[in-house]
């Protein structure tokens, strides 16, 4: 926006001198900075506004939709990335761009390369169970493609707390957290305790009966007695990847 | 019910000795074995069948309805305990049974003495904020009642773990664990995660925003990772230390 | 836990008599108690701690994930059990351990024996209908591996109450209780009021329409009248089964 | 409307005698069949269509309002009847009508007589506890003035079932039957099980915790799993009550 | 029970008289009014208690529990039937029993035949669209089945409210009514203030968005402002055809 | 309506001409104003009330049933049109009707001419994201059969506000607008805020995790804090785009 | 925005002359169209933007508050209106502008006069019962400032659907409807299936028991079977009358 | 606790010298790090574990508890800090500290001076309406009071969005925003679209209707299409700036 205010104030500079016709710029003031296939619009401003290209989500996408966008995007922009996505979605994709990746277990598919890291400040990833590696890793892979060192802490739930307490120091390092949990999702409460570093929780929809599809785990992480713990959408790992992506290279 | 089943036996040994008619043994198989105030009947083998007399919960009866049914109920089984009792249903009570005691922050009516204690064994009330303290308290006040050693450990919530950590000793030598909690409830599965011992899980409706009165509580609980953790409705002290004397009072 | 003060105690013993090194002692101190396969930790200290290994959930994980923890775990403790297993899961670790055993019903796998019973005191599993078995089972065969008397008492709902009150005996002769029941849950209220020992109510997703997967069951579990009810989670015979078998031997 | 047909059939044959214009034939098959306040619409044919007149709801009315509609309602029907009454309410009406008569504890007042009984058969009202007083009382004060004979089996939930089953002569000889009952509402599956007549479960909002203003209860009824058992609003006696009148007058 | 009562004074006699010996009248007045199948308990008294055999829910059933059970039952009381039964299920029971019978839409088994009417009332069965024909077949062949004449008025939902009120005759002529309704089942109500007679309204899954599976036409009949409607569950077709049966033949 | 009173008029002048029997006139008087297939009553009088014909929901019918009530509806109205059909469907449909057309996306089947614009004002519809488009699509091709100019304004959901404040002239030229959103659904308040037309809000099933199947957005767009925004059910195009034309075409 | 459109053509001509610098027609560019009180930003563009000023909602204002900011915004433009406003806050408006008037049932402050009707079609409100009154008035009195002719039929719920129907001219003749209906809101169905023009459903709080505070007329209204109807929030009168003034003043 | 490690080390030195006995280090060792009031157990590590000091929630606490707790806590740290406090309890505050400060409309008491800020970055707090802003205020009071740069900027709603782009400078220039929105809180979305900084939304309990007390705003914000965007409790105002702060200090 800074760059937008600036591109209209040479705009108007160039009115001014007669550089350009009203016309002509009233036309630009309006262009819309997307691109437009119709039935999609791409935000091609998107990087410049947010610091990183629109990442697309796959669900509810054909892997025909899905490929004709990832090739359109990664023309104008890199890296792109496609989350939820399926593994004939990436077949799909790997046919226009054969140099696309695709993370498995995190569903996500990269074309281009991770942005570099600016600092060596770490961002860790800890989940509660084996089953909640798919979105733990999601969010992994998430920082790790926008430019961040990650680290990993898996399989700590609060049953068995020694195997939390025991890891003290890479939990004391990060600069940022994302604890990643189903069932009652108490061990964001229990990591934010511990830190002086924002949590990012996320809720996973594992776990059974009254569980209800991972509210029981939102609504602990909700009402978390530790300040300094904030949570996104149920299974959301794209989110707390891109949200501690952001916090970790401030100042950047 | 062994009772019930022996007097049928000799009933009916009198019947066949002709000692009783027929017509009035079957009057008697029918009596029921509670007392019929009209509007309210008395379960006067609740102590016999459950090991412990009906208690009165206050909530949706008049100060002179709790009066009237303590009065009646302490003449023929003791102690005659009531819960969820104001301080006006205290003195509506008083006036009739001076001898009667209040536990206050319990608000717990009692009349009779304490069960005697048949055991060291010790039930441990935990609680996580000072907040949770009225359900606690219903919770030891119940057990103690109930002729139980009982213990407490309060203000422990997760947010800063070594209060809880710090008191090992009491946590590992209670017999039976009450965990009183509300927010995320989180407590529960933590303290669930160290001890050999049943756990009964109390969620209160302690918290704001998304706790909706304590359901955020209690589903976290419901959803333990830390099997040996159960759990009662949210608020109910007077159900966990209940139950609390029944398991330790096992063997008796 | 005590053990583990006791470790602290000998390892300050040596320090002080300059057999090991603060370094050593240092190090040693923060040793984890848990082994770690990276994607997991296993909780190998469980078995000290809960008095009871930890116990595998299948859910989620893949059959191969499921092989490797039950061969890993079966190493170093035993029993080891899983819940919530596929005869695919079975498969998977039969290959690598042929004496498991496979409990179809209940969907459990157990390597190694059962515990030996410490006392001739029984858990009682009461079902309200033949859909609740694989439930009731659950129940029935964890505590069955943890080393107690179990006895069945199946499909005697609150439609025709002449069932229950026909097995009298079984019922009072029972130490702990487990109710399993879907629909309106009512089974756990009734034989809550007819005993003097604990129950674990268990409330199933059978039903329909507006029993919502439980809940009604649930919340009619919750909201009993009959003090000494305790709940677990929807559909959770394990966690029933386990608590069942912690209060049965308490004062092993 | 066997009515309404009869009226269209002489209106006709007055029209083809020329006994009436076509214009006031046309106005008067247009006449609705109520009384307009201008604010309310006093369905006057209430008794026709439906057997019993118009009743009128007080919750959301002032004071003044009803005693307005009471006055003319009975006017032109009797007997008059309004529900969710309170005092003050019924001084207004008083001031109206002096021999309107109040049942304090149902919240109901009537202006005129109870209807005559036309057969000897009895709803029977059995209440869960004695907070249920209030809504069993609106049912069985409804079911007495629509012309019903109406006995009461009051506090006989089933935390101690002998209560409910020493009194099966009341329960067998009952034509229909209305349960109120709060908490879990079991009490509807139980008395439903032991009976060959319909029974209209009335769920209160008695309880706390997780009962949700009634909610527990209603999904209890809701889910019952003895067929036969019917289920009107929470707290809504005065609707179980009419329905209990309707099904206990058919034939009359 | 009457008959109990019957029963008992019978055997007390004989226990006068010598001519049974106490162990023997004990035994007799505890035998169980069931067949034990050991999986399940089949309630053979129902017949006398509630005046219609026990009904089989096959859902979550196997075929051939199914086929056991109702072999069974229809051995000892007839006619046996067994409701939500797929095609399968009546194969496996064809085999056993090849004279049984299939009402395919209504997804009810039968073997035996129809009770006999006692009388010429009607239970009217209205729906209100044609995809909720499955649940009121299910509620009119029950009520045929229990001995009822039934008559039929489908695909009258309220978006064209005269094909309703063209069909009063019917309407008016019934003694008691079934209402089917899903989306808002406003239809329900509609009925309701146009009869002197019960209606039985039965909320159905059908509806899209937001009806939740049945939530809003259930609430929507719960709240319904024509007193007379009570309610059973969603989907609940035999439920409500069992319970017209009972309120039918009143009086019987 | 006003026509059903014309039509009684004349039919009144006739009885009283005797050019009609008084019979043949009640018989006429009640005659209903659909066509009784027996399973299903079309109302045929519907395109007189409400301007347009009965519309056939697809869901929950079968193939057949679809086929048979298009074929008797497009006999004597036109055009007749089904929602949510599948191919299949279409299939049936096509074999009685080869004129029958099928829009693919939208899931529509036409038979007969869309209505004629009476008007050159637009309805807009406008959705949030690709995966929005078939509903999108179900409310567009809604408003074109039933005689509208309809514009599409796709993919410009709030996450790059400036794809929507770019399409200004779109949106400001439009007579009605339809806004079409999942998650949650603030591009209905956005737009509402912008225009001073009327906007019907669609809150559509697209998202995950706490979205809850639609309830997110059908949350949002009730709360908006821009007047002039209405709702339909989510995921309900249909019902949208018919409003959408009513509005649009008042004045007719 | 169309005029937004122009003032910027206008201002770069300007530039172009060199009649403004460029520094000046960047701040103008930038000048946002509110007044800013600080802590409230009156949004003076909402008369040009929405066709009429923005209205203030008194809810969570203080009595000063809502003074202030009608004093400033009854500057600007007129009529001011404030919605769910108390007598309180009246009388604090009042001693600012004496010429305020207070519509007392609808709980709405006006300064300035009513807007001037510019056809003669007619918003139809309609009401199920007398309690939801306050709430059909608040629409109806939004409809009237707003400039249109407005129409009320209250009290004409559908447990005695004849009232309604005995008044189908002033149904027929309108040209928008607000239907207000609480408890299960089947008279927003009913209506709708009537007109062939839209209509405006407002579920109100009205009701108790399983009403939830609106929730079961609301899902009613979203889940009606006949098309055409839309929703506003509960007891959001003034949204139905905004919306309704929209709609009823297209093509002005 | 890398402090806790030094702490360790320098204790085992001690002993390996003899310095301390091994008694003495076995009770330091388990020393708990915080003071115990017997009712309250002061968590005195939090500042050294998580940068600050323990906050007091007032709710659900008596006035002299909270007077106490804060006396105690000043005494050996500070600031000392209380949110959610009436103005009784700031009396009662006041009394033993009459430095204490109140900020009334953010119901916080202060004792001590607010930390410095470190640096000039900005934590800036946007609010949706007037009604928000003693939320938005609870946010601004407690990152000020943890040392950060606060900006503001209140009643940018979405209902006219120009009021937020007419303060994109403002918007752009932050480091850490803070969205607060009650309704349908789009505000998030919206502001999360259009920067490249973290954005803690904070949903408030404003609204009426179905917001349900401030879940429809949650829903919409864990729902947000703008990644980037993490959520906290309904008004907790309090963890969204004492996070802010947190993400605004990184790097001290």
């Amino acid at each position: 926006m800074a760059l937008e205010a600036e591109a209209i104030r040479k705009l108007l500079q160039e009115v001014a001198k007669g550089d350009i016709s009203i016309d002509d710029a009233c036309r630009q003031l309006r262009t819309p900075a997307y691109e437009d296939l119709g039935w999609a619009k791409l935000d091609t401003h998107r990087q410049i506004r947010r610091g990183f290209p629109e990442v697309v989500l796959c669900s509810g996408k054909s892997d025909e939709q899905v490929a004709r966008i990832m090739a359109r995007l990664s023309e104008s922009q890199t890296p792109a990335m496609a989350t939820r996505a399926s593994s004939s979605a990436f077949e799909a994709v790997s046919k226009e761009r054969p140099d696309a990746i695709y993370y498995e277990q995190a569903r996500i598919i990269l074309i281009g390369e991770c942005r570099e890291c600016i600092n060596d400040k770490t961002v860790l990833i800890v989940s509660a169970g084996t089953s909640d590696m798919p979105i733990a890793e999601e969010a992994a892979v998430t920082a790790e493609i926008m430019g961040n060192r990650v680290d990993r802490l898996f399989d700590v739930g609060v049953a068995g707390i020694h195997r939390l307490l025991g890891n003290k120091d890479k939990i004391l390092s990060a600069n940022v957290l994302v604890v990643v949990a189903g069932m009652e999702g108490a061990l964001a409460s229990i990591v934010g305790g511990l830190v002086s570093k924002p949590v990012i929780a996320v809720p996973t929809s594992i776990g059974y009966g009254a569980s209800f599809g991972g509210v029981a785990a939102l609504l602990g992480m909700l009402n978390t007695c530790s300040p300094g713990v904030v949570v996104v959408n149920i299974d959301n790992g794209f989110g707390a990847g891109y949200t501690a992506s952001m916090i970790n290279r401030l100042g950047e």
